[in-house]
């Protein structure tokens, strides 16, 4: 059965994808509460869960309610609603949660559902679950990769083009090497449009941290103004729509706290091709705390993003590194901003510029144009500073920004109870800290280590100092310490411990 | 952060628990739309789903807007809201999926978030998905079915009472041995409670089928009345509020098409428990179209139930039943009860009576009331009729009513293409073909089965018959026929396979 209705468009925020419709609608086609309708027009359709008003308390019975962020219908426009039928993929799913390796027509099916929204977010969570506990064997991975990368905004550059990237698997606190080696390879003449997200779950994404200076939400044209200028940009991904199936993915993966492998994977590398990346190094952290805990497991991700990799044309190099303690000495946007600029300056922290030099000198050797030694001198000449400064420019920032002025004015000095040497940092409990002061919704908040790994301490030394947006945030950073460490003792440090091609 | 705002109880019909509150009430506590939230008063509290009206389109900054079915407040009510803490259960969830088994306290965490609703239904499906693939150990079983049991309704009766159960695995169409052996053993002096489901994917439960006849809606206080009068009933069991936990998850399985077997084992007992049973008989039906589709596995089935229901203090027996046909001739619940009727009379169909005879016998048996022959005498010289009779009395129904009456009168007849033997009936073809003609919704819609498996037919012969609640259902249940074949063709049958003791 099939009715004609008007569409209003609702300013309703909700998890899932649902659609209001009168109960007497409800029953003439036959559906309750969380099933599907079909909602469409002669030229465009779309899919909603329904959720029933019993008694027209909202809507009337001639009318179904949508929110904005999920219509694609005018105001007042006439809609035919019927059942929609069971999405093919929900067998897809069953083969997936028995075991079974999926087929590339299995896994296009499965994607387009996704994209076409046919799936409820419990369908989805029933998929994601089982590719956790069951894997995906790589050529499901390739598939799922080529048909992400199916749908979205891609970027499209001259042919000629070494377009370059890098990504690093998050987690580690202050791993903020992307401006710096963008700023490098940039001027070695590479291109590199990068996009890169806003945290999610961390004190500062490097979106947040490079907001701290310029803009960075662009459109496509323009982001292709910027690189074309400058050859380089550090913008928020977010702001175009390069991974539309990967979004509506991550959207059941956080609150479920999942990271399937081959979704990792598949999500990454679809993105990179969608901005047009031939040249692409992956930062594996390993540590205890990090995203991947296991050397051997870190070593099996970097081949299989080599092999997924080159199924799209794609050469993929990856890098396992120390994920022990965070990256550099600043945790929270404007902290990182400082640490990067003096860097760039020539000076800052040590394994922030070290990490930052080997991965632009891997890039820079994977594409003929150098080696550690030509950032080096690039970052030393003050090369890389000046194509830093150009970029932020373009995307209509400026170095005159008081940072110290931007930090949160509530601080607290944490100082050590004993003589001693570095031997542990949470890495997990700074974040948690740098969070609860505030960051990165307060771009001053974090936290600021004095000592890192294997440094000596003596007894009254500051080993961090916390800055907050309020009072408040404060107290409720200083709590976490009642519960976690941050600060443990050691000996000496090396960046990256193996490079894998 | 902690606000007061007014509830408004609306008649919103969700698939999620949700609650609408405005924008700048989420702000302030700081939560998105899927995020939970904690109500209460100083007496009560439950947790929501957020979804946002970002406008106030829907409320006002003061009023936090309930779907009436998931709300405890009254209309107006001052309540408290502010986000809710993770449940401690995620982390449960985490290690089911992970492969670990849970301990006891761990489950008892896990039943305890479901009954209160800390969980969202997306959380619920990565659990069941995780039990589906990775399921569940017998300690695992034994602490759910414990832990499912402290909550919801349960009955009482005096200790000295032998309370006897039976209970099918089901997926089988027109099993509905239930109210023939309630009557012969309630006839034999036992007391059988009998709570039954309606349908949800067949085309009729058993009490879709006795509501035919009689009222099967009952409080807990009636069924004592009635049972204490006249040893049993044959109630439906939704009237009650048996099994919260039990409801809850089963609102994730169902649209996931999941029914892990851990899961059905405790849901089954924590049910008989509730119920008050003592001894109960488990019907497995094997077969290829069956729930259950290898014999060892229905045999480890039979084990797993008399192991857990030792544990919680329950004498459970199994017998593994052939599932390759319809049970009885009539699919649909008025067809059903002319099956039942016709058995109680010392007629209907052959297997049906003696499928209800054996089953009776066992139980008979297991109490020391006697054996098959028992089961046969009480039969076969109307005593268990009388009874039927007597209990549908007590549930306000009557024999007087006319069922051939009752049936669809949009029919039509199937006849065979060829002389031979019927080899094979698709049960989902015959339950497909019953369904789209209007059952359970529709009582007299249905199939009637003239020939089953092993009986001679010839060409022209009818094989069965559709009974229809409208033309355009007639139509549509004879497409069923297009795509898939309900009857083939074979040789003899017997019904028990295996009992497991």
């Amino acid at each position: 059965m099939v009715l004609e209705v008007n569409v209003k468009n609702i300013s309703l925020s909700t998890y899932e994808r649902i659609a209001i419709i009168s109960k007497d609608i409800a029953d003439k086609i036959n559906v309750r509460a969380g099933d599907r309708i079909k909602v469409r027009t002669n030229s465009k359709g779309e899919i909603y869960i329904v959720e029933i008003d019993e008694n027209n308390e909202f809507i009337d019975s001639s009318t179904i309610a949508i929110p904005k962020k999920y219509s694609i219908f005018k105001d007042g426009e006439k809609v035919r609603i019927r059942t929609a039928p069971h999405p093919k993929s929900k067998e897809v799913i069953k083969k997936k949660m028995q075991g079974f390796e999926l087929n590339h027509e299995e896994i296009r099916m499965f994607v387009e559902d996704v994209y076409r929204n046919r799936l409820s977010r419990v369908e989805i969570a029933s998929y994601l679950t089982s590719v956790q506990i069951n894997g995906m064997s790589i050529k499901e991975t390739i598939s799922l990769t080529k048909e992400m990368y199916k749908y979205g905004e891609t970027l499209s550059w001259p042919w000629h083009w070494k377009i370059v990237d890098k990504h690093s698997i998050g987690g580690i606190a202050g791993n903020r090497t992307t401006p710096i080696i963008v700023s490098i390879v940039a001027s070695a003449g590479l291109k590199i449009p990068k996009t890169s997200s806003r945290s999610i779950t961390s004190p500062a994404g490097t979106a947040d941290t490079v907001e701290v200076l310029a803009n960075v939400e662009f459109s496509a044209e323009e982001i292709k103004r910027i690189v074309k200028k400058t050859n380089g940009c550090m913008v928020w991904g977010g702001a175009l729509d390069l991974a539309p199936v990967d979004d509506k993915l991550i959207r059941v993966e956080k609150p479920l706290d999942l990271d399937p492998e081959g979704q990792v994977i598949a999500s990454i590398l679809s993105k990179k091709k969608s901005v047009g990346s031939k040249y692409v190094l992956i930062d594996i952290p390993y540590g205890d705390e990090a995203k991947i805990t296991n050397f051997n497991k870190a070593k099996m991700l970097a081949k299989k993003f080599k092999i997924v990799g080159a199924h799209i044309g794609m050469v993929v190099e990856s890098i396992i590194t120390k994920g022990h303690e965070p990256i550099g000495n600043g945790v929270g946007p404007v902290l990182e901003m400082i640490d990067i600029l003096n860097v760039l300056y020539g000076k800052g922290p040590k394994d922030l510029r070290e990490k930052s030099l080997e991965m632009a000198g891997i890039i820079l050797e994977l594409t003929g144009k150098g080696s550690y030694d030509t950032a080096k001198e690039i970052l030393d000449r003050g090369k890389a500073f000046k194509k830093f400064k150009e970029i932020i420019h373009e995307q209509n920032g400026s170095l005159a920004r008081d940072l110290y002025n931007m930090l949160g004015t509530y601080t607290y000095e944490v100082t050590a109870e004993q003589d001693g040497v570095v031997e542990r940092i949470s890495n997990n409990t700074i974040v948690e800290i740098a969070k609860r002061a505030g960051a990165p919704s307060f771009k001053g908040a974090g936290v600021y280590l004095y000592k890192k790994l294997g440094d000596k301490v003596r007894k009254g030394d500051v080993i961090f100092k916390i800055y907050a947006e309020s009072e408040r945030k404060l107290d409720y950073a200083l709590e976490v310490m009642n519960e976690q460490k941050p600060y443990f003792i050691t000996k000496k440090k090396t960046y990256i411990l193996a490079e894998i091609i």
